[in-house]
């Protein structure tokens, strides 16, 4: 698979420039039971330790980085209740500049607080009778702020293209690698560095059952919508692909695998009691996508003497212990 | 403090030899929001990482390591229903023997299978009517079997010294090491490599406080006993402090802390949210007691313009999801 497009390996290794010192080089975890189950080597990029504790800082800072002294003076503006907030909060704060997030009203107490805590004036609007995107484009319209969109922008797609860089630089050669696939960033960016540096490795989309919008796209050939899915793995409850993002995906997704809630939670309590790591349902569903059995044949034995070489990435970590303990009870 | 004594720096680091490669090397974490609290620099030795998900793999590995060949043919024996046991019988296997540990009947079933799943042989003894000592101590005899013992052996203490070894061959000069104190193996490990490298170092034991059986002790002047003691931190709930590590931790250790059940589950779960990590309770209660604001006063403050430089010893991980989830709700 080529990776020239509107993202090249370049724009991800110069995001990474950007980045050096300032986003966490997270680590590369193994685990004997992990590989024992898989049969494979399996190398687990764990973003749930990156900045804000997912992986959104990298493409948020590489964005607003970009900006132009008169705009960061001006400041940013982003719409989400999740880890974007987060990140386009503490990239603001990074880089001198200043950011308004929009949240719905009755977003969960501790994601309104964490926002506040980067130092983001929160914008509150009723989701049921306000219009998000009117509220944030006057805003950004009185006030001149620059909108930093959570997927749908190149500079933001380098951003995230840079776990996997991180990734394969630390461990060489991959035969496969799993990405959870929300608006879709996360794996634009990363099968562009993957398939750069590791030309005829297997990209492996993973969503949520109930969130299936790229898989059942990639089989129409275009762009289609879902019903407002429900699912534990909230980063990943999106009804419809990014445009920018699936033009890239289309193009190097070999797959989408489909997890159920109860195969994510079954992954999230392995993270937990043999890696001792917490992750968040959508950061888990690469890694639940694996245990549950649903590789594609031809990806696992990567010859008849050695073990595939399979990298996942852990998205985030972003789970309050009572919500933990309420997606544990199912 | 000196570090002559039963154990020097020179066994802690032919242990460190013999572990290279087969122990793992975990992690120094740092964060941002425990500094911010603290306000110290604050790294985190992450012994939840280790092999079996505790410290306690560093001291049966380098004790059955020690063992003749033919000692090693015959096997080894160990009583535990906790960490220890898991570390015995991975030791043992790791190094080609056999082990039998003994635990009682009634010890949580997913001990009872990590353990048998490192291929030691179980048996268990109802702990109201039988003696267990007397059951270890026969099939000692009758098999020849080598009892590796939890703390009180100078290859036990040497092995857990390498976890502060390798925390201040990383991050170099500390100003204070807090590490949790069950048996006393750890800290006297740990204290003897800390004073050894760092003359000056503050060592500073933490123990529950329904568990302060050392800290009564140095107080004392002798080792006394208390009541069986009842704590969330099950790894730390011992009565009378250790012969060897007692007259090693009365010469090195400077203070003892006491936490609170409540003051270990808001460390567990700053370690959950924040640090993305997953403690048990006896892994979690120094962080415990420097988030109390327990340290004693020279401690923090290392001068007018740096912060202190503070070491924790996170010893363990070993938590099932269900016993979280019960810890959490107090």
């Amino acid at each position: 698979m080529s990776s020239t497009g509107p993202v090249t390996l370049d724009d991800i290794r110069d995001a990474a420039a950007r980045l050096k010192g300032v986003a966490h080089r997270t680590p590369v975890l193994r685990s004997r039971t992990v590989d024992g189950l898989v049969g494979a080597e399996v190398f687990l990029k764990c973003e749930n330790f990156q900045r804000i504790g997912a992986f959104k800082f990298r493409g948020a800072y590489n964005a607003v980085s970009r900006l132009s002294p008169e705009q960061l003076s001006r400041g940013v503006v982003a719409y989400s209740s999740g880890n974007h907030a987060q990140a386009v909060a503490l990239a603001a704060r990074e880089l001198g500049s200043s950011a308004v997030i929009l949240m719905p009203e009755d977003a969960p107490e501790s994601k309104l607080r964490a926002t506040a805590g980067y130092g983001a004036e929160i914008v509150t609007y009723d989701r049921y009778t306000e219009d998000r995107t009117a509220i944030g484009d006057r805003l950004a319209a009185e006030r001149g702020l620059a909108l930093i969109p959570p997927y749908e922008h190149p500079h933001i797609i380098a951003g995230q293209g840079t776990a996997a860089l991180e990734l394969i630089e630390e461990v060489g050669h991959l035969d496969a690698l799993l990405v959870p696939v929300g608006g879709g960033g996360l794996i634009a960016g990363s099968g562009t560095a993957a398939t750069a540096l590791n030309p005829g490795i297997r990209m492996i989309g993973v969503e949520p059952e109930a969130s299936d919008d790229t898989k059942r796209s990639l089989e129409a050939g275009h762009r289609v919508s879902i019903p407002v899915p429900r699912t534990i793995a909230d980063g990943q409850a999106l009804d419809t692909p990014g445009e920018l993002t699936f033009s890239i995906n289309q193009r190097l997704l070999d797959d989408v695998l489909l997890v159920s809630d109860d195969e994510i939670r079954a992954a999230m309590k392995l993270a937990f009691e043999r890696l001792k790591i917490v992750t968040e349902p959508s950061g888990a569903t690469g890694l639940a996508a694996l245990l549950a059995g649903g590789l594609p044949a031809g990806v696992t034995g990567r010859s008849e003497v050695l073990p595939a070489r399979i990298g996942v990435v852990i998205s985030g970590g972003n789970i309050a212990v009572p919500r933990f303990l309420e997606v544990m009870a199912g």
